[in-house]
């Protein structure tokens, strides 16, 4: 056996290769998803009468080994296997003969899928939620540092009024209590149950779908299958949506913390571990993780983008269009993992530079205070900023 | 008086039409959303002592009457004035002289934009979730009437298993419905007051933002003044995103019904009056609202796209980038609730051809049913499907 | 008379808002090049013998005419006209009665759009090349008055080596330079008449192609009927992104000067009338003028990437979709005239404060150049630079 | 040593890992290429006197080495080289010591990234223009096969008039065409020489840029160090939009030929070999290569667009942020190739099944045919229309 439509006619190998793509290495990550989902589905076919209660536990067994071996970096997919689930389908097939070839009874690969991937989505997202947390403590710590150094706060890139390392701080914390917000919607659409909508027309069997989503810990059954083939780009453009708007924020703390790190600023030391060089010029510290944190905001939200643009303009039912959004989300949730988790690092060691910073505090930042202090003694107000205005023209 | 800021030095021309752009056309849409946030203010500035009870009674009748003007289409915006906030405090200004110049006291044209946006924004989300309800209950109809009849369900755009089109309307509805519950999460994150964050940096004057936030109805104030800038790009293209994945629905909907219409398949009947037709060929009954709205999803792809480039790589604190994103969401906002209505309207007159449904429902649609009979009579499903594929392979 | 297509059924009032959007007012742009395409056009079918001479002459009269009352903004489009081709040709049926009948023959409205927007593009493609030859010179003639001004280079937003304002500028001009050839290309590829491809399949009628191609001075016909269709969407992404190589230039320099004018740095002086106000911070000089620029690359791009989302993942011959890209070009053009001019006025003021610069060009700007000394004392570069390195890390 | 900037302080592990990326893995792909161009720089140096002609001929002796090497698939990079770069000069050190240590003498990193990539673009538009010429071949001659078979042409996905499978294909190869005008002009473009321009700011030191220009094949030399870095970015965004144009080509051929496979038109026979099944349904026989040459389309313009976004907003002069362009545009060239390919396979195989496309040919595709028959006999068209289209009104 090699694929699970492999009905013996052969395929062209640069047709097979173009194709498959890397789905034979990527899927190396949905093993273990796939292995519990079609637990849950045995047990779905023990229930229907599918199978008898001694093959549903051989066939869990079975699947239990291939976790275990999975878990040893020992369960290869191979380019003619082309993805995990046929890998998976013909190992219960080497192991247990006849009862492997029962196991996809009542579902398709494309309900395969989406189950997989639903759980792996629900474990990133928790992970991804964890490392929220830890990105508001890191700046509630750094707040607790440096939060009361002031320093000049800006408007259209010009000193506006005075801000402080607790004010810039803490709009991050309170931005990303707001992804909070947004992640949890985004949990509660996507945790939903695929398992038993197969193709995308369900099985004319009679099957109960709430066993599997209990198993699965799925807070309910997505009903209609159909839809459940519609939400696959649906929930990929939204589960990344939801990165953007984590990385976006990451994009304004890089942004801000490579102009302080400016030696015309100076108001942030970065350590010098966290630097690199030029190879040309010996002076060079060079900020780069701040740069790729800020320039993989837009690797994001490209690929959300590519996923809106790729789904669109399709009939509904499944296309295999839909399958290149596998690795596209996959690369976005690990970036963005990958740029919290170095976040958090940064806060740890980023210094603030009192004296640069108290340094900077020039009289024009306090212009608005100066028109304010005419307020109280009950001067309107725009009469009182046109009044401070006179001495910031020229020549006054 | 011209322009908040001007300070009599004046403005090349050319220049001026360049920034203002065409914001004085397009906040005829907040003038009403400006009035109501400025009374708020007044009474925060009168809670303050700022102005006195009898001064916060008369701007804000003269608030009201703006509104009343407004209501009439009497309310006019010069390009000299730049934008509603301007027009507006001339008025005061013109009207009560220097009390009119004290209405800015504790605010800047910064916090005001945002509030009237929020306040808009939450006005049109409100009619959203009402189109995307009539949208479901249309849809409901549809299935009332139409929802027996089969069709052939695709994949990779071939005949795969039975549908109807009971299943068909029933995918929309479940998809409009897991979009109300992003729709509430948007909500939720966009439902707190900026007003009194001024310029992003706060004002350095004792004032309760909770009087305006109350007055206007926002659950919770948005604390730090620094996320309330940063949150303009990030709050619109979390709003344009949950349009695009109503309008994503829609686009699906129509790329559907336009192939049902082809007459190679006839399953719909578009009503006459829906259609258009040919300059040159006279027997073409077009679908170009179905065309139109496949292709508005674009349009409102491309605005998120828009905003969340436009707004990236910039440091936080104001930058007058942002300010281009508000006729994008307006135009968004426009489009999505066009679309919706459109689609409600759409839905009343919809008829589906049962005859050509029928006669579509060809042999191989049935050919999963078959292999599954095979396995009600104890045939691995695997073999099963490998006999029942042999009845369609080419020569057999 | 209505529409081209009308038939006597009549459309829904909804419907009919919805699909003409405001074909009716950007259509004013196109009248003139409709009018000059079709006399054109009459050439074509006096040539085969469809009208006469006198039919020819008549035609053409009256088409002039039009040309006539359009530049006196006297040539009103209806909604209910929907677009100026049917305006154009109601005007000719009025004045004409039957001979007006005529004028569609051997053309469709979709070649006819095709037709009137190239005379347009390319009458706009004219209008670029010379303001990029306009701005080149006016960054020339900064060059001239502040050229060997020194600053400091950067990399990493850290300082480099010294740069000057010779080479900055410089930069600017052989990237416009560079624009041109892509100009030229893009000139090339959509200089070509589609006129007479009719609706995508041609017309079933002995005409001369290359009659109206040569009175309209397309140096070539594009043959086929199919591809001309599908060129709509191509070329107007082709276009759309010639615009944006020109917008990416004007975001850097924009990006650039605004960074220059900080008060931290203060390498240039913005003119006064340049700049913009705060409505609270009576000392804010902004650079607004900048911004927008910097921000309306990002319109540009948005609108490349709305049409070739929105034109994709559709079968050839032409689609209602494409409609929606007429506006999205016109604005993309529109942006990028008014971008370029603007950028030739600021570059008439803006002034290099040399004082300012010439503090900034502090020791370690230097670093590379002391290491060449080494080097050209025998010293390896490698080992040089380690050398050199050396007086640069902490504590040294 | 390890990298080229290394000064001994250790950078974190996390950080690096974060920093570097899969630099060392994607430039296998520009060894080659940055040891042609290591070979060029040291002619400079011999003409400049920074080397003597025998350390000349000893360096280019190893570098051609290094070329044997890696033919051999022998020459790794590793993580702690970060890039072929290091990996290069680290070879040329072991080998020649001292001598080794001058080979960066007058470059930077950056120029040298930018002529290894420079050159590796020029191979690889060379390999896309040969099967730009490969795929207009392989529709001619499937042209020469099936071209007079007639088929529905269609607008609005709704038959419009008569046409052809020559006029169909006809339309690829004269898009193709095109597409070669836009190739030589990005190949016009981008084919000049950076080498020489360092970290953006140039060298102090006397050397002639034209040698290495003329030994690398350079048309001419890229004056301006500045403009040298700001066209990284500039010319991938270019070079992607390229490919871009021609992906959407094959985006608009798979998706007609999708439609065209059904069974509802069977106008086409994909070979067997070329489809793929499903793991449910053992009827299927799924266009899988087409659907994922219509989706790839998608993932070669959301790198462009990923370029565009991620290098604007920046000011001038090397950002880390560039480095990621890199692996986009490899990935972009690498798709593209592998389509056209694939699309040449395609054409070579691909069968037009006559009887249904004849079938497929009913009257109303002959309406506006009918009406030029009215024409002929002196009917004005607009009138002919009329008469014609009662016939296929309602009821009638």
């Amino acid at each position: 056996m090699t694929k699970l439509w492999d009905k013996g006619i052969g395929v062209n190998q640069q047709i097979e290769s173009f194709t498959v793509g890397n789905d034979h290495v990527i899927d190396q990550e949905l093993v273990y998803y796939d292995c519990i989902a079609s637990k849950a589905h045995v047990s779905v076919l023990e229930q229907a009468g599918l199978v008898s209660s001694e093959e549903s536990e051989e066939l869990k067994t079975e699947l239990n080994a291939i976790i275990q071996l999975h878990s040893k970096g020992a369960f290869p997919i191979t380019r003619e296997q082309e993805d995990c689930h046929t890998a998976i389908e013909e190992h219960l097939t080497k192991k247990l003969g006849d009862l492997g070839q029962k196991i996809h009874t009542a579902r398709s690969r494309n309900d395969q899928v989406l189950t997989a991937l639903r759980l792996y989505y629900r474990d990133k997202l928790q992970q991804i939620d964890t490392l929220r947390n830890q990105f508001m403590e890191s700046i509630d710590h750094f707040v607790g540092s440096y939060g009361e150094i002031p320093y000049p706060g800006y408007t259209h890139m010009q000193k506006a009024m005075p801000s402080s390392f607790g004010l810039w701080g803490g709009a991050f914390i309170e931005s990303m209590r707001d992804n909070g917000i947004l992640l949890a919607a985004v949990s509660e659409i996507i945790d939903q149950s695929p398992l038993g909508t197969a193709a995308g027309y369900g099985v004319p069997l009679d099957i109960d779908r709430n066993v599997s989503a209990q198993e699965l810990d799925f807070p309910r059954v997505q009903e209609n299958p159909i839809y459940a083939q519609q939400s696959r780009g649906k929930f990929e453009s939204l589960l990344i949506h939801l990165l953007s708007q984590i990385s976006a924020d990451l994009n304004k703390l890089a942004s801000d913390l490579i102009l302080f790190n400016m030696t015309e600023f100076g108001f942030i030391d970065l350590p010098e571990e966290f630097c690199t060089g030029s190879s040309i010029m010996p002076q060079k510290k060079n900020p780069d993780v701040l740069e790729l944190m800020r320039a993989k905001h837009h690797v994001i939200k490209s690929l959300e983008y590519q996923i809106s643009s790729m789904t669109s303009n399709l009939i509904s039912g499944y296309n295999r269009d839909l399958q290149l959004t596998k690795e596209s989300v996959m690369k976005a949730l690990a970036i963005t993992i990958e740029c919290l988790e170095i976040s958090v690092l940064l806060f740890k060691e980023l210094k603030v530079n009192e004296d640069q910073c108290r340094k900077a505090m020039s009289k024009e930042l306090f212009a608005t205070a100066e028109a304010y202090e005419l307020v109280k003694q009950g001067v309107p107000f725009r009469e009182a900023y046109q009044q401070v205005a006179k001495g910031f023209t020229k020549g006054s």
